[in-house]
């Protein structure tokens, strides 16, 4: 189906492919956002009771195990692809193929010619694409971004990005992760992009293994600082965190010619308490569930207005390309030592 | 139906009387907030098309003039009230009367022995009486109060509440509000008594006609400060304005044996822009609708929890009744000028 | 010696009255603040060692047990008084007799006739008279009474301060203290008046002993509130505890028509420790000498300054007066549980 | 004089070499600031009337064109050398030579034999050298300091150091300042040390010209950031500007093992101002002159304070000769575009 014959306001029929966490939080956002969407169908292949009784208790008719009920139901006309990385781009071409908006969680992939190839497939049909950095809909960040598009601190010169998590995950998932740039970092190469308002030309990554000795076994590193330079002449700074004892922490920081932006993290009161031992307040908000828990809603709800209006989604495909293309660079880089240029991953 | 009989986890069907904009607010956190409730009916004396028409949308199914609607409505065991003050003790009569849990929003009446009247009637007849106290479930607030309770900041003995509005109400509002203590400090007495944890003994008010020269015609004040002094010999102090230029200001202090702790205003984001002319940072949010968006919804929630599992409702009559003592009380003391003992209200 | 016969640029030859904590601080700021200054005397009835071997170090020629040593000198021409109030009045009389320029403590006196006395005497020497209301040169209340005056937030309609010690003095001290109102609040009537830019017509006072049994017993409260109504209209309120666990705090805030401006606690540092356990920052500075270290530093060269430039001192015998007025208003008010209009107090 | 020989308590005669901005500066503390010295001689080759009367003024009884006034005067033993960075290795040999005690700017030299050199003749003769790191002096930063040293933030991980000055210097004196490394990032490699608490191994510079084409054609960059990576497997990042329309901004940040410490920007006053266009409070103080004031004044009563005791100084020559050498492994890096080892420089 091609982009002009599509109607306006059309009902929206959804299909989710991956029941693990990040699906479920976005069935319960599709379900009880009170958006004017069905969720019909969701699929998994490690399909289990909790999830069915989940879904039942959901309303989520139909329960699958095979990713095809899902790609043969005409009626599904709307995909969330929620499940690991490595099947991302085989299901973003079933979409394109069968004519459903996609919505794909991030990264799109780590192949980069698959990635492609799935992009082109999406031109082609015209079906409509949306990748999930969902932390561009967080209202700190956007309030940051805003604040550079007005123009109200000038030219960016400086961004700098500070994004720790909580704890490190399983080493398994790390196993399997692609590394801290392609697991971790990508959402902020894309959070630079977007506060920088220019495209990075080069890359270079300094990496340790501080937090975790089986990070650093299995092949990993869990604390990163990586230096951007784009091509308006900004030079950015990323610094990643396995673990922050005192929780998430996710700030951001444009300094300009006029002057500079940056914002705190949330918490969940703003209650101070003096006391003989100090002043003491709340720590930020624990990890992404709750820091980024209005943002996820918003990013849904923004990609349902889109894929309803007509308009072009927020975030798109050569959005979540690009991003994986500065992940590899800073593979590279980390890997040899050297700063990398973008053009040496893209030819 | 008596408390003894009503059984746990029952079917809550709801019918709300009074349409404006609190009604709708609870309506819509009923409906959307995924709470397991059925809001059957909504009543208003002043029906019109944009009501019919929001009900409809909102899958309420049926819409009434008249509030006997509601009353004679068997399956209707729950009922809201959010109609003019001057209503509610009539219609929490009619509640019990006719066995139905009730939330009834502030302030409970104006009329203490009509409120006395009206909690003998719930009292009883065994339902449920919850007031709409909403503060209370402010994320800030509750923290203030979860503190004091803990000890940490040790026995109360100064609380201050700022509270005041970005504007004044039409003046037409304000000559049917019972005035600046029943319509707006209310809240604050009712808060005053949460953070101390002691009862109210003596009030002084001091006021002033600052903002509106009409408020003024009209025969009430628009800026005041209330002391306190509490049984357990804690001062406190309220100050309120029906003009706060930049929003919403509502802050709570509890100083103590130990030490302080108090709360500043939400804001929509944290970021903070530095330039030549300083650094700016995000107004207080705007109004209630706004800061306790949330805290309603909690409100709500907290509610239905309590009448479902029959546990005791969070903010009760008596509750209502007392924030009611104290602001009589601070009336008489700003018209004589003096000090006012509670006693002298109820005795 | 008549203001008008005054030279610009005189040298400034100056005795110390009293050699207690503040008399010291005076004069080593006098010595080592680089004033151009020369304090050649100090005098304290109760004279020992450690006073004559601190002020050999800090190079004060004269120590005396007798006061009149400053009163006979023709070569002092600048007068501290620094002794106990009491004698404030006694020795500003002797100044004035003398002509000599006169920088008197808080509070001016307790009686009011003899303060009246004083005054009179004052205005006809011709000698200049300024007060320690130090909190006036403190760089955050400046700011806030800047702001005010610039009309950045309209109109004030509402004053507030918190004004709380670390810790209560010694019950000896609190007996002949004058009482709460007189020996610490007094400073926050002179800094409400300095806020609002408006006269006080009248004030309520409630007050608790919260903080010691001792200083109940001794006839005096530890813990008060009070509001203040001004001529143009403003209220206010000032809150004093005689025990903050976390230090001294001195916060002040003005709401006016057009917003609000206020002040937090200054702290050592700014940093701030996030952990597992909450985000920590420092206390406020821990009295009043940390605190206002600077502000007497620069409210003694603001004297200086003013002497030898022979334009009038910024606060003057009239606002040491009015503060006073207020004290005994607010003590009468506490007494005798009503609010007492300044006229009351002087007719 | 050797270590072993001097006396305690010592009195302390200073010849200061160079009358600039920061040559005044010190010469003011030291006479005004109460430490028991005396400041004989000021010498500078660019001798005029304005110096001579400034000396005159501050009681400096010699002014001199020839600094060997100042090596030729048995009665000094103390020397200041705050000339320009060209001279100071020499400056610091003659001191050597002539057994005189040494504080001298920053950076220590340029040429890395010449400044081994010199501090061989300051280890062979046993005088005292101490080297203007001024910051580690500044409430803020000793705060971060004294956290991560106490243990409370875990083993450091990641230390961010944010430092932008106001405004870019004249051209003039950009082109002889030995570049952004060596003139304005030299404090931040030694901040760096100084909270790592362990050494640089290697360093990568990225760098662009964004504040002003003239500096870019002098051959220099005036925006900067900088890995660094540390024995400990610490990473460190800087980012510097040339300028922050806001003022100087000067932050310090350690993430470790179990927690993070930060600092903000001083300001000249805490007041906040909320009216309708949003909340406003002060921008950071404007340069390093009102930033690092009580700095300047705590790092010279420290170095006074060592010299007299005989305890060994604060800050180092050697750690003088360690910011030198990241500096000069940093312009190796940003020209070369590659990471430098610090082997690479020093072998």
């Amino acid at each position: 189906m091609l982009t002009g014959e599509r109607e306006m306001d059309k009902d929206i029929i959804i299909g989710i492919i991956g029941a693990g966490r990040i699906g479920k939080l976005h069935a319960e956002n599709l379900v009880k956002g009170n958006m004017g969407v069905r969720v019909k169908t969701i699929a998994d292949i490690y399909m289990d009771e909790d999830i069915r009784s989940w879904a039942k208790d959901l309303g989520i008719p139909v329960v699958a195990c095979n990713v095809e009920e899902i790609f043969d139901d005409a009626e599904i006309n709307t995909v969330f692809i929620c499940s690991s990385t490595n099947t991302h781009t085989e299901f973003i071409m079933r979409c394109a193929q069968t004519g459903k908006d996609i919505f794909c969680e991030k990264p799109i992939g780590s192949d980069l010619s698959e990635i492609s190839s799935a992009l082109a497939a999406v031109n082609k049909s015209g079906v409509n694409l949306q990748v999930g950095f969902v932390r561009r809909f967080d209202h700190n960040h956007k309030a940051v971004r805003d604040c550079v598009k007005s123009g109200r601190v000038g030219r960016p010169e400086i961004v700098k990005i500070t994004s720790r998590d909580p704890e490190p995950p399983p080493v398994d998932y790390v196993k399997v992760s692609g590394g801290i740039f392609f697991d971790m970092m990508i959402h902020d190469f894309d959070m630079a992009r977007y506060l920088a308002g220019s495209e990075v030309v080069s890359v270079f990554a300094a990496g340790s293994v501080m937090v975790s000795e089986e990070i650093g076994k299995a092949g990993d590193i869990d604390t990163a600082i990586v230096t951007l330079k784009f091509e308006n002449g900004t030079i950015g700074v990323i610094d990643n965190s396995r673990r922050a004892a005192y929780g998430y922490d996710q700030r951001t920081e444009v300094h300009g010619a006029l002057g500079c932006v940056k914002t705190e993290n949330d918490t969940a009161n703003l209650a101070m308490v003096s006391t003989a031992s100090g002043v003491a307040s709340e720590k930020p908000l624990w990890f992404f569930l709750e820091r980024y828990n209005e943002a996820f809603l918003k990013e849904v709800r923004d990609f349902i207005d889109a894929i309803q209006g007509r308009r072009e989604v927020s975030v798109t495909g050569e959005d979540a390309f690009k991003a994986v293309i500065i992940a590899e660079a800073a593979t590279k880089s980390y890997q040899e030592n050297r700063p990398v240029m973008i053009s040496e991953i893209v030819c």
